[in-house]
């Protein structure tokens, strides 16, 4: 930093004994303080963009958190959704989950993600294994200094195991612990991040103009895809369907699904606010704003429509229209108006009500509504952004929607297809019919307590 | 930002022909030169302060995202300490109130609480409806740019729904749900901005010298005298005034009412930490010390009367102690010393434990003790602020209490008056015995476990 | 800020009056201009060392109410990990000690742990008693101003707090609660900070080498001991060792555990990234990905070896295997490899097993499991400092911690045995099958549910 400011002093003094004293000095001293004043301002400026780095880098650890702490909400929401017999198993699924998808993507997915180059198109890329030296250097956003390679990865680690997240809601209480951790192992270390470089990684998605701000698609639809296809292959759980008709099967802890609801929401903040990648009060407050007021009109408009449809007002349609319009704005919370963000937000409230009531009349049984959040609410936020959004074209988005849609529904079902036709991935109806807490780990997650039904 | 150098080295050029060959030039060498460094300071300072503008407006959205998290805050704790048969009705509730809040907000509240101009005295203005572009824009503190107008929005939107959610405790277990909804968006839509607008807004109260750093007064009063017209119209509880005893109807889980206190107070550190509106080192880190200190020394304080007089240390009421001290110290976090906000803190657990007990035997059923914990400690640590700052009298202190207690009781009374003239306010004695979550929601919070009383 | 340039301009100006006109006035302009330039220079730093000085502050106070929302993580994980019937009572505990802890650490603690002078060798020093304006100032770190005295002491006092809470877990569901109060009160105020002083305010340790980034032995060790002491002078809790079995006694809501484990894992990035004492984008980043990925693989070595050991997935390890890894990565987050932290996690993940398996062969009665992950993995932790990074000697972290097992140990006994000896430590049998709710408190956790067995 004083090199310049040497090199300035330099000159000057050079100037000073050779120049001055002559009849040409006049220029001389103009050239060198002119010098002296650009070297100057670059100081500052360099100065202020390092505490700029500083705000910048803070925040997106800061993101970092909130979407960790996202992981707890889905292990919250998924508990409280199911019945209490399945608790001990969904808990373990989510702890286990997130340090995988920690591990992984310190192993290979991030390389596969953000490969630098592309060795087959613009279609894969690989930067090679490991952890260690790689993430050092600092990512520059906008010509300013913005985070460190370790927040980089640190910040997409925890979006990656969001995709198994996912799936783990809408596959709960009928299938097998270690064939679940073996396909959601493979779906998050090789599937999420190979797909995410269409995009985010530079890929021919990205050429192409597509955009999906954080991940309406790249992360949420991409779990739901995933989520469909366990969910086709695992069928529903016993008594769901029984002679043509749907018998409801109750969450069990309605506090517990509402503190994963606010916790997502809360995670949503640094998922939506730190996909800025930088700490810009502009673009970072307008995403809190956008992000805000999608969930709350997500959570009207999927009140009004399930009052309406049911005549009683339905806490668990309430908290997916929350998701909803969260999804819903993932895709273009930093390029559309406040005011589309409330429409967008007000109509992934209703396809929310009517996907979950879609997939139960086609005998999908998804337990928590994760297919409907995800996936459904996932392909209206990326399209969305194409009609609410002057720059971007909804044929592009379409486009992205459907390519995404095509390979990674496709590797999900070859990864579910080729697990339950080697180890198996549904347990046995005994296991089922007595809970997967005491089949599958041996404890209860309410020890003490008279639960009179294992329905 | 390169315009002020262009015009120092332009005129450095000007200064170099035209001045420096001729005997003069001495004189304009050391103008010039003056000059230039005047500009380059600025240059210093500006992007200086465009760095901290950076670590502010973070700030301030950590605030507003912990501020956001008091609503989970709010309804674990209502739920924890209310019975199991009202569960999903209170938690429906706070979901609502906070999506209500901030549509309502963004549509005319933040206009109402922060008009710019005042129509009617310093009494009364209006910056007209909507969201959209009206936001953007900077807010300056002190000199400095602190966030932007959409920080700002979503910061204050954060408040608004807070208001709400007080009434919400007060009234539970026996409110019907689309009066309430009903009652508190009004409430929360106009009367809790337009009483802000007296004091943040600028307004007559402000003008006066009347001091409420965080809301003491402006919204845990304001709050609070709703609870209390509400409770006073809706009556008491079945069952909890019999033959002239008290019966006590106790919450029905205490790790939720835990996990709510523990919520809000770290939203506190968001909520008075965020009122600096700036992240000022010495401000910022003052505020969290008074702020943990009061919360801490009214957990003792409720605890020690509490154990005295009932002989057995009362885990609700060392709860109630906590928020308590946060109320008690919320209006002067930044102008009272460390020992103050030990002994405001100290003041405001005793009052909450005697405040509770006055309440129970003028028969005013607050379930969670809301009137005491917001009402009685906001005008505690309102008046606070003049006996323990001697910069602001306790007089004005008390002129501002008594007429936000006048306005906000009496708007309250009147719109829950209405309600309660034309689709009533109180269910059923038939739903209130069953529960409100079978009577309105047709679903139970715990399905599947035994519960032996509906109290 | 302005007196430098004030001063240059003067310069300037008399160096303009008096010099230039003369011959010698070539060197006078040089010189004059290269003082300016380094004035300047100074200012542009002293700017963004401003902003930086922002940032950091902001970075550290959300670090402090990261671990501030600790304690709710082990009031959570330790009230899920017990019975029902002891519920109330370790969530009064835990809602004292955090009160307690920072009221103590602002009267004397901070005192005794920064002494700034030591008045026993470098063994013991006291700054003084109290709160108030002791505490104004600026911290500087590596030559740049990061945080305020206020912060500093904030931050700490969230820590001193964490001590005692550990013991919490470990002598749960059988000490007096007003005891409990008592020894925690005498350990969290004198023991923890004057032992801390060895370290972090300089001590002797410090001045031989040994380190300790966030505290694996200074924190969770120092806390373990004081456990370990607690559950040797209390002994077990009735039926947990019956005719030389060992009778498992199973906590009673996994998903309030889990809820804890969360918490803490979450609360662990600002408490190791708070420990960098500045917003260092390099620093706090790299912290960040150590904590998480330890984390990461201390879940997956605990699930492993529990799983071969146990034939089932054991969630309760599972979790321990999170804190394990955290509380191992926590003496050295800062100067070990990405590698090795996963390395260390994994041992860490192992140990606890062993550690848990082995305590209960002991017949040391440890109902959460806090002796194995706080004192066995803190030791594991600390001597990994000195096998994984080059900088550090194990002898000197090996002689640190048994400096510290030694005196904590001896501490905690005499407290405890004091304790005992006088007004005794633990509650009758009757109390102790009935429940420390009703017995201590006269109330239940969770009123109007069926809870079939008080175990």
């Amino acid at each position: 930093m004083k090199k310049p400011v040497l090199y300035t002093v330099f000159l000057l003094f050079a100037l000073s004994v050779v120049g001055l004293p002559v009849a040409s000095m006049a220029y001389d001293v103009e050239g060198a303080v002119a010098e002296a004043i650009d070297e100057i301002e670059e100081l500052a400026d360099v100065s202020a963009m390092d505490a700029m780095f500083w705000a910048s880098n803070t925040w997106m650890l800061v993101a970092t958190f909130l979407v960790f702490l996202m992981h707890l909400g889905f292990a919250s929401l998924e508990a409280g959704m199911t019945r209490a017999k399945n608790t001990v198993n969904i808990l373990f699924k989510n702890t286990a989950i997130i340090s995988i998808g920690i591990l992984t993507y310190a192993l290979v997915g991030f390389n596969l993600m953000y490969p630098g180059d592309f060795s087959i198109g613009e279609f894969f890329g690989f930067a090679g294994f490991g952890i260690g030296g790689l993430y050092d250097g600092i990512i520059v956003e906008d010509g300013v200094q913005a985070f460190t390679g370790w927040t980089d990865f640190i910040f997409q680690a925890m979006f990656a195991a969001t995709a198994a997240t996912i799936v783990s809601g809408a596959v709960a209480e009928r299938i097998k612990l270690h064939s679940f951790l073996l396909v959601t192992t493979l779906y998050v270390a090789f599937v999420y991040p190979w797909l995410g470089s269409w995009q985010w990684g530079g890929g021919w998605l990205d050429q192409m103009g597509f955009y999906d701000f954080a991940g309406s698609t790249l992360v949420h639809s991409v779990g739901g895809w995933a989520a469909l296809a366990g969910v086709i292959l695992l069928g529903p759980r016993l008594g769901k369907y029984v002679n043509g008709s749907i018998k409801p099967i109750v969450g069990h802890n309605m506090p517990l699904a509402t503190i994963g609801v606010f916790l997502l929401w809360l995670g949503w903040f640094g998922f939506n606010g730190g996909s800025v990648l930088s700490a810009d009060p502009e673009m970072v407050s307008f995403v809190f704003v956008t992000t805000a007021i999608a969930a709350s009109s997500g959570v009207i408009g999927a009140m009004l429509l399930s009052w309406f449809l049911q005549k009683k007002p339905d806490l668990t349609m309430a908290l997916n229209g929350a998701l909803a319009g969260l999804v819903g704005i993932t895709a273009g919370a930093d390029v559309v108006s406040v005011s589309s963000a409330v429409i967008i937000g007000f109509i992934a409230g209703l396809i929310v009500v009517v996907s979950v009531m879609g997939l139960d009349r086609a005998k999908l049984d998804d337990p928590v509504g994760a297919i409907s959040v995800h996936l459904t609410c996932g392909i209206w936020g990326t399209l969305a952004v194409g009609i609410f959004s002057s720059e971007f074209s909804i044929v592009t988005q379409l486009i992205g929607v459907v390519a995404y849609g095509v390979v990674a529904f496709a590797a999900a079902l070859i990864i579910f297809g080729a697990v339950k036709a080697t180890i198996g991935i549904r347990v046995s109806e005994e296991e089922e019919m007595v809970g997967l807490d005491i089949g599958e780990h041996g404890m209860e997650a309410y020890s003490g307590f008279e639960i009179y039904t294992t329905q």
